[in-house]
């Protein structure tokens, strides 16, 4: 079996190949003309879904794609779909990280809840498709601590942890995250979907 | 009958009396020691029973108080109670606005749907508190239009309406906001709360 991931990003191909071993997994080097996808649906899961759909349209081929986010209690969910562009500019990670410390500034620890979430979709041409998803719950804090993974990772502790998850080892932030479990999920449905 | 309103804006407190006709409506301003209450709740309603729970007691008055902010469907109805910190320093209306319209800037005309909510709180030394709501719907535009009201109101189109809340004369604003009818609500349950 091979997929498609709708990733240029070289770590990305990577750990999926690592959750979906035994099948072959290629990013979009070979596509230079494949779409950038507009995440403009409401859901993770329907942005994901979004992006497979259109890479498999465009690549002929079975096709993965992710989308994923923080939500937070205290903030009815958000940043959520919006995670990427919180502070109004996309990817602009210490803009986004340091709006959402200051719009949180008043709010007591115990109302700090939050989780990661992430939906992975695979799409075949033609085809309906399928979503997974896959989630890590915790706590925002109050500064950053942890130079480890990217995004809200800093501010981010998991439940049972002490650590954030921008100060735990790759492979053991892998083990427990959003991302991870999305994908182990969704290699369990692969079959029923590409045949 | 006579009431204490939260503030020291003589703005509102006129307001509240044009609403409240017959009850004699006072503010802070004989009550140089009254706390600044923080807003703490993660709802309208909690925050105005905080406040007018606080003032009645420190006060020994009926207290009169309000919360306020808009509620975007797509950002799950955030701001919220959030809403006058939204870019994270309080009060900071065009930071705010601005924020917000970069979030939504990838999000569709008829994805746009939004409400201002009010909740409206009564409450006595002692005793339990009543608390009124109001709404009015619309949806956010663009760009800012005109320079009447305050906060969010350039950017909101109330349904049935092609004026955003900002570029209507305020007695046709008053009449189907929000806040008025939050007050106008309360009005009615006054007598059940003061005696």
């Amino acid at each position: 079996m091979r997929v498609v991931l709708a990733t240029r990003n070289a770590g990305k191909i990577e750990e999926l190949r690592r959750i979906l071993a035994g099948i072959e997994v290629v990013g979009l080097a070979g596509y230079p003309d494949a779409p950038e996808v507009a995440e403009t649906e409401l859901t993770f899961a329907g942005n994901a879904l979004l992006k497979a759909r259109a890479i498999a349209a465009h690549t002929g081929q079975a096709a993965v794609a992710d989308d994923s986010g923080l939500c937070v209690d205290a903030l009815n969910g958000m940043p959520g779909v919006f995670s990427a562009r919180w502070a109004g500019r996309h990817g602009d990670d210490e803009a986004n990280l340091k709006l959402l410390l200051a719009q949180l500034a008043d709010v007591p620890a115990a109302r700090r809840g939050a989780h990661f979430a992430c939906a992975a979709a695979v799409a075949v041409p033609g085809g309906e498709g399928r979503v997974a998803m896959g989630r890590i719950d915790g706590r925002i804090i109050d500064a950053p601590r942890g130079t480890g993974g990217f995004g809200y990772d800093p501010i981010f502790v998991p439940d049972g942890e002490s650590r954030t998850t921008a100060e735990m080892p790759p492979a053991e932030k892998d083990a427990i995250s959003h991302r991870g479990r999305a994908f182990r999920a969704l290699a369990k449905i692969l079959p029923e979907v590409t045949g």
